[in-house]
């Protein structure tokens, strides 16, 4: 895979942006291997990706900043570039469910998911040994009613040692507390196993399996203070009959779990997830 | 199509039952086309579903009746036996929207949907040229805030008049009255523009798109008393981006609603729904 | 709906095509509202669709292509640009099968899809009545296997006559002679009843019952003088089982046919397909 | 897990299967959990499948064979029991790619797939480690263009050796000789990756991108002598654009291929698979 620049954008839309971002790029030569646009005409809000090829601009990361920040300032972007030659840190979340996180696993070994995990944190050990397999740490931080605030300050403590720039939690089953969600806004992501908004909460095959309807999902989304309400980055669903009790649901359901994650947080490792107001763009 | 008798049972599970009901149909030469059976272990509710070819069997539906009672006293039956050959009087209702009644009513006049349509009711009178042109009666009934008890008064009575089976609203818009809902139970079938149970109520695009989702969807039910909360027969979703506006998932939406309407109304109309609470059982 | 200008490019990929064109745009005080761009690496083929408020810009359609024309001769481009407010001219060809033609009537009448529709041609004389509630002249052409010839004349006279920007073989079921395909090449658009290039050439749902597929399909393409192997806009699939007969499929392809049809058709009336050798870019 | 008889019958239709079916097992207490018919009318030929409660009926599996040989003997069927208490012996072979190995594997450890797995056979070493995690023997047999038939000789032995009861191909590459697909007719899954019969043999995503289909897909059939031709069990569809490149379609045809190849297997496993002729019914 060839290094690139992901410059991602968002400002207030007017004539010029799209002009002014193209000729920065190619008065230093930038090859523009993608380009993202999108135009908000609700909130007159604009959003940009462009990927560039990294050798074909003399600029390093620090210099394509310092270059770009006056026209960033011009247009009152919100802005960011990563060099895609820079992988990010991914800590992983779960609990004692399998699926997502041995299939997460299963992709970055095998090369699909461009990301380093430096650790694994769960509060059970089950998962230790699947983990360990693939050559990286696990911590188990037990929790019970008792102990929530001494577990997340250990789970603190660990996030921040190993520098993570994103948590991910593989079916993690505990509530983020209110000052973790505001520490990593836009940082932790989720999936919920159920097609949101319905089913918000605990148990949700079994809501759905109560209501009787005729598809089930799982959705990935941002976590924020509100349980399951935040920004929604994909969602899926699969077809289930009368036939499919809670249990086949629960194992339907884990497939389609475990595909919506792992899309979600490709996108979010390739910098194609902006965030708007409680929505996305994922270009 | 061949004619076909289809009996449809729901009992209390036990063993025996289709060792007896085959007895009976073999016993009179019954030739068995289709059969289904389900048994909910949750509640030890039994349901079966039996295609007979008529022809096969010396009974005329009358003599079927009276000669499966002594089974279905045995063993606690509620069932029910239709022909095929005697079609269905199903009466459709809509507003000013178009697509779900003419969807319908095409496959009506192709020969795809199985049943006779006695009249559309409308509040409006935009599509009585569509309909008329299908050699259908179309009454034009108004409604406003103030003459809602005297619009339900002529629509019950225009239902009653044509001893219809069945209404259809196809995007009729309007709430039904608690007594109209427990006069047809199980016979009126509605068309939400949502994936039940989210967005229940009013404008649900407007709800979905500020929720930022990523699927969109629409459930056909049976209607009760309670809004936007019987039985389902079946939904269906499609796939939209940060891209579309409202009036792009009203316009997505439409496909998926046609399509759920007319593939719930055909299970109906062959008799493959049955209900078990407020779920659905779909043959 | 707004007024916009569309513009579609094809060129060699090089540094600085972005740039320009946004130049242009914005020195000509173009708002864009949407941008779609495509690298294909492969071939080094760079591919681009801009729309752009009309009003924004002080230029009518002959002055824009007057003042883009250097920029495109200065890039090799191959580019058109429309003004989203002359409506399409397209023809419709049908045959006895109604429900393609039927679907897209209903979607014009009801303005969702934006052409002028000047006439339908059809071998028989069965859907003159639904074409003409519509307002819409209807031609009957006959064809069998001695007049082929002077039937596709006639149908190429109707097409000059009307001044047709595009036709719709909406299940026509005719094979193009060779001289009507080169005339209007990316103008005519088909849908095939089958995932191509699964079940080319005659009964593709005998053929698809056959095999014992679990899938069946339709797949919407430009024409070309090769039987179903032009290049492909959309397709689509729904699942089938054993239970599913020749009659079964024919029905519940129809479906896939007419949705996957109209999106195609739309896709080519807003500008969005670029051809690519025997392929297309959809934006 | 509740332990069932699965009886599976295929034979002539004629009236009374049903009847005389169901008096043998209601005659010796047999409760059932689950039933299906399939007439196939083309044909005349009729199947069935029920699971029966083991508990229930006072049969060992021998003698449930023994008092119902003379029943399937009057009807000329086709037919087999077997107690879900025992479990199959399925053979994995897998080459170099891990996905659907990985996947199949851990839906064994996690116990959602009932089978025993004695082996794996790969022709290279690649996978070893991941194999032997699970605890499960690793037998690497190489082959090159100048031994096939030694490959093919001692792949044979292993199998027999381990009474395999099943081989699945997980993605392994390699044609099988016409002698093994002959001893192993139905006990052969393969993993095919396209939606067949659209591009059979090699590189199938290079014969999809080249083609510019919109869908990729994935197909689950039986092994027999011509390649890729055998019955098939399932399939399943996603969408690629003009933006993927062959190497995108390899990547996102992974997850529709483990997927397929999962459900495939489960259903064989569960004994839902009849095959006829060269198409199957999976109930």
């Amino acid at each position: 895979m060839e290094r690139v620049y992901r410059l991602t954008i968002s400002c207030p839309d007017r004539v010029g942006i799209v002009a002014k971002v193209g000729q920065f790029l190619s008065g230093h030569g930038g090859w523009i291997l993608e380009a993202n646009h999108y135009s908000d005409l609700a909130s007159g809000q604009f959003f940009m990706r462009h990927c560039i090829k990294a050798d074909s601009m003399p600029l390093g990361l620090e210099e394509f900043k310092q270059e770009f920040a006056p026209i960033a300032a011009e247009f009152d972007m919100q802005w960011d570039v990563k060099d895609s030659g820079v992988a990010k840190k991914v800590i992983l979340m779960a609990s004692r469910e399998s699926h997502c996180l041995a299939d997460l696993l299963h992709r970055w070994h095998s090369k699909e998911l461009d990301c380093d995990i430096p650790c694994v944190i769960s509060n059970h050990d089950t998962l230790r040994s699947m983990v360990e397999w693939h050559g990286i740490p696990f911590f188990h931080v037990p929790v019970d009613k008792n102990n929530k605030e001494e577990h997340f300050r250990r789970v603190s403590a660990i996030v921040d040692e190993h520098n993570a720039d994103t948590i991910v939690l593989a079916r993690y089953m505990q509530i983020l507390p209110a000052d973790l969600c505001q520490r990593y806004v836009g940082q932790v992501i989720n999936i919920h196993h159920s097609f949101l908004p319905s089913f918000v909460g605990a148990k949700p095959y079994h809501q759905a399996a109560e209501r009787g309807v005729k598809l089930i999902g799982a959705t990935c989304h941002y976590v924020t203070e509100e349980l399951d309400a935040g920004p929604i980055i994909d969602q899926d669903v699969i077809r289930v009959s009368h036939k499919d009790t809670v249990e086949d649901m629960v194992r339907l359901g884990k497939d389609v779990e475990k595909m919506v994650l792992a899309r979600g947080v490709r996108s979010h490792l390739e910098d194609r997830v902006l965030r708007h107001g409680n929505k996305t763009i994922v270009f």
